[in-house]
């Protein structure tokens, strides 16, 4: 059969390899998840097990994916940043980010029974993913400050307003509890959370405040020598989830996050 | 919290709008899906199991995406072609391609049990995805085109590479049959398949010969009307799953997929 | 000298082809063209020399890049519309764009004597470009209709504008003009320069109203035969420039700039 | 006139705004400049009218464009380096190279009778350009050192070369020339034009060896004072042309080029 004469199509394609040397972030997000998270009714205004579903997904990713220096996740989105030197694919934008999107999607539906044992999944999620491209190691800083800041901002105010909108006592309307906060600043919040429901917000779990901070931590363990059984210091490197301010200098010179200078 | 300092990031983001007014594909293909059917001892050359559970996960995303006018699947690859006129996401390209292969990829989790309903699922499969425009009908059929004579001689080799490997009487080594297959023209391989094996190629079923192809058709039912419970005809488009051939003229006309002429 | 350390950066460089069979328009502009015009005092609202200075650079552009079908200029703009089946550089957008700009400006400073005879060339002008890909024949028309409707309006209203600021029995300055034409249509701006300056639109020149068009047509003349003297019919095929409606489907069907059908 | 109805074909035109905070170099080329060098009898291997004619053109191009940091040029080719912090034109790539292309070109066309001032120029010379990015200040530097280590190689060669064809004694052909070049190493290179010619390499010019480097530099002078004409000191930035070595690190911060760190 001539296959020659219609492989010509394939010229069509586009080469879409991106800038060398650039941190790459890629970041998908829940498609139509205020929807999906109605159906599986959610805790509001945070799910622990919907959190801890996404971090278990993620970390699959950063497992697969050995040149993912650190993956930052709050709400529905996760952000994974592939090391400058990254040569994955050559770099073809398409090929990296469907790669991530697809693995995360698929451990998301394989693993949901161990993290939702009582509710079956009732339709197919979805995430949609894309990629940016940062030059510089202050670039990509502000990138995860930006992430973080934005969990914060969401966090507070989801918090508020739940607990408006739940309170046994005098419950609101999704609509009264908008209007109502729609002038306040971060102040006003805290005080509304600690005066009328007596929560101090920075008490509340990092894991909401912070969102899920994962990177990659070397570990040494002492194991018996395969050959006579004797101690042997093995070091290897592992990821672990943490729920640490990112936005600070501290996290990034600790755990070298960026090697060296660019 | 400054959240304004950090936002900046965000103007690092491409704006990737595809072309309007050109077909628009989206390939999506089974990553590292070698190691994949190994792990599950797919059948060999066609494993009908795999093959119905791919076309159930490409009508479930035609089914969430209207503009999608046809797609065509074999192997572990399926193409989504998107009408021209197709707006969605104001056709930004990440936003689309990410979406269909995490669809995708989720309903094949999803639905794993179903179509394999004695094996356990041993790891998260993953696709890839990427999509590629084509200006005119001409070319958008010789994409799909490509795609069947590829289907063609994939499958023709694969039906007489395994029947070679797996012959009981005298069965041969991976290695040995690519070396005696590797000059054969197809008439060759059909005489093989014929004299040593008694198979008449042409009589092999059409889902291996030829592929799946989706696409949306117009059906008609008699229902009880809701207020009188007369009957009332309705029509309502379905998507549907056929094995034909999408090389020559007669599909298209017949089914109107591309519509009215550019 | 160790060339070969450095030469890694070549890989930075981005391959920029343009999608195959799709109409590529190179559209060219004057770069602070008001001043320029101010700083030469061309004539209100046109200035014959200048216009025919740039129709004598496109028709060097077309001249020279054979894959041109047609040129369409007017005020300081010109755009070129290379074949859909062009392949020139490999379709390779930055290499095509820069290379018609380039020739454009370097033949406007070469032949701006011939065309302002009595006025020196006071600084070097230049020009920026873009390339836009249209896929159908109806796009491209509707692309050189978008410039010539355009062109009609612009000179409507700067004719009826010069003629208002320029009267010599009673001269507004160009503010108070301005605020005149704000909410004028074309019937109102006609009636003004008919009533008022005697002017009849329809009768200004061609080259005003409709811009100039550049395409290729196939003129014969009768030689004498380099053998024996006797007359041949030779044919070949020049650019020509004309002034003539390029919306409606006359000149299209008559020039078959387009060719077959897509 | 309905304009509004053909105004959609703008959306077909492409955001191509480049990544921000990278390097951006825009390097132009001549186009068929071999033709245009013999059309013009080039002084061979180096004609100092024609690189003093870029040089000059380079000079005009930055004076324009004021984020241009540094410029280098040798054969017929100029390297242009915006600020990673430029914002020209929203860094839309097609917006800055034809700018700059065509900006060269013009004063190229316009100065030719000054640096030629016995020769007509005898058709209209074009380049081609386009824009790389590079993210880090050691990118950009390769990048440079790849230049200029190109001039040194191409340099040698052709200063060897065309002593050999241009020998009065035993002048060779082009082709035999180039059979006996094609092995030697840089060493072998020198041998030949000290041995046979008398020629020391490291005396030729250093316009030919290193090409040429522009940059600004802070210069004061002392001016008559507008009120009361005592002397003041003024300091602006010029651009200047040197031959310097740019591949080593003095001319750098020296400088001080890039700025502060990345």
């Amino acid at each position: 059969m001539a296959c020659s004469k219609f492989e010509y199509v394939k010229a069509y394609e586009r080469n879409d390899a991106l800038l060398p040397n650039t941190w790459l972030v890629v970041r998908i997000d829940g498609h139509s998840f205020h929807r999906f998270t109605q159906f599986h009714k959610f805790a509001k205004p945070n799910d622990d097990r919907a959190l801890k579903l996404a971090n278990h997904c993620a970390k699959k990713v950063m497992e697969e994916f050995h040149d993912i220096v650190l993956a930052y996740g709050q709400s529905d989105e996760f952000s994974f940043c592939f090391s400058r030197y990254c040569q994955l694919y050559k770099r073809r934008e398409s090929k990296i980010v469907t790669n991530v999107v697809s693995l995360f999607t698929s451990n998301y539906v394989m693993a949901w029974k161990e993290f939702f044992p009582d509710l079956e999944l009732q339709y197919a999620p979805s995430f949609d993913g894309r990629a940016v491209l940062y030059p510089t190691d202050q670039n990509i800083r502000d990138y995860f400050s930006w992430r973080q800041a934005d969990c914060h901002i969401n966090n507070l105010y989801n918090t508020v307003f739940w607990c408006m909108v739940l309170d046994p006592n005098s419950p609101k309307t999704e609509r009264e509890t908008q209007a109502i906060l729609k002038d306040t600043d971060s102040g006003a919040k805290n005080e509304i959370l600690f005066q009328q429901y007596g929560i101090n917000y920075n008490n509340l779990p990092e894991l909401y405040r912070k969102g899920s901070v994962l990177h990659r931590k070397q570990i040494q363990s002492i194991e018996a020598s395969a050959t006579d059984g004797s101690p042997v210091v093995r070091r290897r490197k592992v990821v672990v989830i943490e729920h640490c301010d990112i936005i600070g200098d501290a996290f990034w010179t600790e755990n070298q996050i960026l090697g060296g200078s660019a």
